[in-house]
């Protein structure tokens, strides 16, 4: 990880690669023969928000980057697949315990490759999220740049023609300006704060299902590879007849049970935290009074119509 | 899963698909303006296995498939550590709550991406594994030929020359062959059961380390998302001064730890079986005593050379 834990500054070693070091680079690094990725994924990320507003512009691209990684995740689930069907293909040709193995960890690959579509479904629900902010963002330049205007205009006339009565009228002009501003800016910081949360909320629960899910079939995984009869046998010796098929088959039901069943509640990955935040639940209570108050001015309706970039 | 727990069986609606609808699919699984996949991948698949023997074709094709995964997995790495760095950089114009609490995001998802490249060099582990079944399958089909060739001689001799002496000749040889044969498909059986096992043991340990260690991140990054002030603030109101910078920091030193010191044994997620296979215990018994008898004969080197596709 980032030694300053800033992306804004220069990366030093962690001290997890120092301490062990890294298995030999993957022989697929190198040789690429048609480019780095793919030309839709570098123009879809190089135009995003180039017609919006200065103040979306980044996000607008995040969203788009956002785009290419669901776009990549579906690549690898489809080839997923693939590669499931090819090992239960290859497998079919050899003796039994293999064709019947090969077979069920091709349903448990396949499934990691269902598993990733699922989950870009519900990454989708992030990257729409985080969409909010960029709207809000888009909506809340047009009145900055309204007040900003006016503010100059005064400025202006009160050089030029000091005694204009014009002057009067902006500046009664610049008071509302002022006031929408104010909740203008008063939506964006709530707004980005709330479906900032909402969306990174959405991404770390998409990836705690995933990835426990994952170790789930990874775990079943292995039970299959036990019924492999891998004793070595000698020229001419025929090993004994296989007679794994139910239970090949439980793990299968197993696994399948387990991911059916399976909840955040459930989830037995937990992080350790050294600082506990003591007034959180002081922090709830508020939220709740506050609620009201807030409802009033900001339930306007707030969506823009999507800001084609 | 597929309801026949079989890839080579038409698939069904799986109970947990019926029970709960999924998520409405993607709104980036349509409309794809160059096409399904890279050509490059289709390409590398096609062409997988031609030129080997007919045995090692299939395996041949899925060692092949299994980098395309590989380099679709790196797509989405680097591209993940894209979105980390957008975010990051967006952030920054935030208040400062917003622009520590998405920096640290930012930090969070980077490492997500490094740690997708750690799996693909433990990924590799898996398909290299598998090439070398791919060559002894390769190494086989020559000693099969043979055998069936000698066959083939003597049965055209000793129709068309019933006394030719060259049949005698060619019993002789054809025994030989046998032997040789017998020989090598014992090596085929063992060595597909003992690198089968091994390589999906790769595959599978490494998703699973992979997998944990992502939803530890998940779970710290959601620790991340309680720094921020959501609470609603009224137009003109001005938000509480934020401090949280050294309790996000303190997140990520703790991601960081956590992830450092995990290990197979502290993985949490664990498989629930019904069926415990009784005769466990004696089958590792029973392999350390056939282990000397097998090393005689299995020990010559067969690593052949790599099978250029």
């Amino acid at each position: 990880m980032h030694r300053t834990y800033s992306l804004r500054n220069s990366r030093a070693p962690t001290a997890s690669q120092l301490q062990s070091p890294p298995p030999p680079s993957s022989s697929t690094k190198s040789g690429r023969f048609f480019g780095k990725g793919s030309l839709a994924h570098t123009f879809r990320r190089s135009t995003a928000g180039i017609a919006g507003p200065e103040l979306s512009k980044k996000l607008a691209q995040l969203v788009k980057m956002e785009k290419n990684v669901m776009r990549s995740i579906e690549l690898v689930a489809r080839e997923r697949r693939e590669t499931a069907k090819q090992l239960s293909l290859w497998g079919e040709d050899g003796d039994e315990d293999v064709s019947d193995v090969t077979d069920k960890l091709g349903v448990l690959i396949y499934e990691i490759g269902e598993l990733e579509d699922q989950f870009i479904d519900k990454y989708d629900q992030y990257r729409v999220t985080l969409k909010s902010i960029r709207n809000i963002e888009a909506s809340v330049q047009p009145s900055r740049e309204r007040k900003q205007k006016i503010t100059d205009q005064i400025a202006h006339l009160k050089y030029k023609e000091p005694n204009s009565p014009k002057i009067i009228v902006l500046e009664q002009e610049l008071v509302r300006a002022e006031a929408e501003s104010l909740v203008a800016e008063a939506q964006l910081s709530n707004i980005t704060r709330e479906k900032l949360k909402a969306s990174f909320n959405y991404q770390f629960d998409s990836i705690r299902e995933h990835s426990e899910k994952l170790a789930l079939i990874a775990g079943y995984g292995k039970a299959l590879l036990e019924l492999l009869d891998d004793s070595p046998v000698t020229p001419g010796e025929t090993r004994p007849a296989y007679d794994g098929y139910d239970a090949s088959r439980q793990v299968i039901i197993d696994a399948e049970n387990a991911l059916a069943s399976w909840t955040l509640d459930h989830a037995s990955v937990k992080p350790t935290l050294s600082i506990r935040r003591a007034h959180e639940e002081d922090e709830d209570e508020e939220e709740e009074e506050e609620y009201d108050e807030r409802a009033d001015w900001e339930k306007e309706d707030l969506d823009l119509e999507e800001i084609k970039a």
